[in-house]
């Protein structure tokens, strides 16, 4: 019998914002993996720290700082192969994800190269989008709205076609590309309306208009929401 | 001192998929609202029946059956009175949510009422998106991926048009409008790759082709996930 592979969804930052069901799978997981930058603290960790019991072995899944955005495919290579040492013995592992495990989470890699050989669940967890509109009592989309779910790192190009057609607009990892995105939305009469949100549902936690961030500060943990005609609701 | 109003996102339908957040907060609420179908049973409420206590006073939202999909914005400004009523009295009001409260739910319609004039906090949850992708073991979208979200009820040429640009696509709430959708998919040469998920999380999930659906057995709560190339995960 080999092991069961979990990803575990684990919502925006708040410990609160965890599920019950991943709460009590992680509890029951004899191995707990999870991202890490290299020396560095893991996000997904930090979530759930007060949840893990020094009974549970650790797996770090470093990746290299340089390439944290897009790291490397060796890097998943690797982290597979581990985590199917201990599928293999029997042992089910609890893969540690930051918001939800397939909203651009980098679980995706592991599933990719694990789910054909071994039963893997993924438990769905609060995305940094719900939180953020949570942070930014802003209401995403209803009715027809369309919504659409754009990375910062598109080029300029990119972001300027994308964005003409949609009603309700969120731009996320914005990190060192703040700039950019906001040129854009300059551009297109877009910035006024729209609400900038960094570290949603964590004590850092803060909502901005545009002109009020410093592009310098901007974390890879933040997004801009908008909606060109404003939510319908009335 | 007015009362609070929380709107409680309580994930997809599964008991376990309620975040530790959502329960402590219902559990503390003297006041309890739901939105429910005429004469019928709410969706938002079965999800946590088995954490209410007989303590608790529940008001009940009634949306008329024929008006369940777009109801008239009377009911809601009528409900909003009855929770206005709650407040002003200093009771908190706990209003329970399938889902995420600000990703096409009815919450949003409170909220624009009851927001300026009493202390409004929004708890994010797990959205559908996030279920049914779990359910499918169908990753959304990674790196630079767009990712679109399209009510099944657009026309078929609005549909046809936004379909023509984004790289994963989730049409939700299919309903009486899954084989509009199927034939445009099927017109754009997406409906092979395509993967159709209703009641995502509860024990009547499904996942299946779209050729296996029976048109007339399609519920709301379901959705079609597609990506136009595939999640590049290696």
């Amino acid at each position: 019998m080999t092991g069961t592979l979990r990803g575990l969804g684990l919502g925006p930052g708040d410990p609160e914002l965890v599920t019950l069901k991943a709460l009590r799978l992680l509890r029951a997981s004899p191995v707990v993996a999870y991202p890490a930058p290299l020396g560095g603290t893991s996000f997904a960790r930090r979530i759930v720290a007060r949840f893990l019991s020094p009974a549970q072995r650790e797996i770090v899944i470093s990746v290299p700082m340089e390439q944290a955005r897009f790291p490397a495919q060796s890097v998943y290579d690797e982290a597979a192969r581990r985590l199917a040492v201990e599928l293999e013995a029997g042992r089910d592992v609890a893969m540690l994800c930051q918001g939800d495990p397939f909203f651009y989470g980098s679980f995706m890699y592991l599933f990719a190269r694990l789910a054909e050989r071994f039963v893997v669940e993924v438990v769905p967890g609060v995305s940094s989008l719900a939180a953020c509109a949570a942070a930014a009592q802003s209401p995403l989309a209803a009715r027809l709205d369309t919504l659409l779910v754009l990375p910062a790192s598109l080029s300029e190009q990119q972001l300027l076609c994308r964005l003409a057609e949609a009603d309700a607009v969120a731009i996320i990892k914005l990190g060192r590309h703040f700039a950019k995105v906001k040129a854009v939305l300059d551009r297109l009469g877009l910035a006024a309306a729209a609400r900038y949100v960094e570290h949603a549902s964590l004590a850092s936690e803060r909502v901005l208009p545009l002109d009020a961030v410093r592009t310098e500060d901007v974390p890879y943990f933040s997004m801009i929401l908008l909606h060109r005609r404003g939510v319908e609701l009335r």
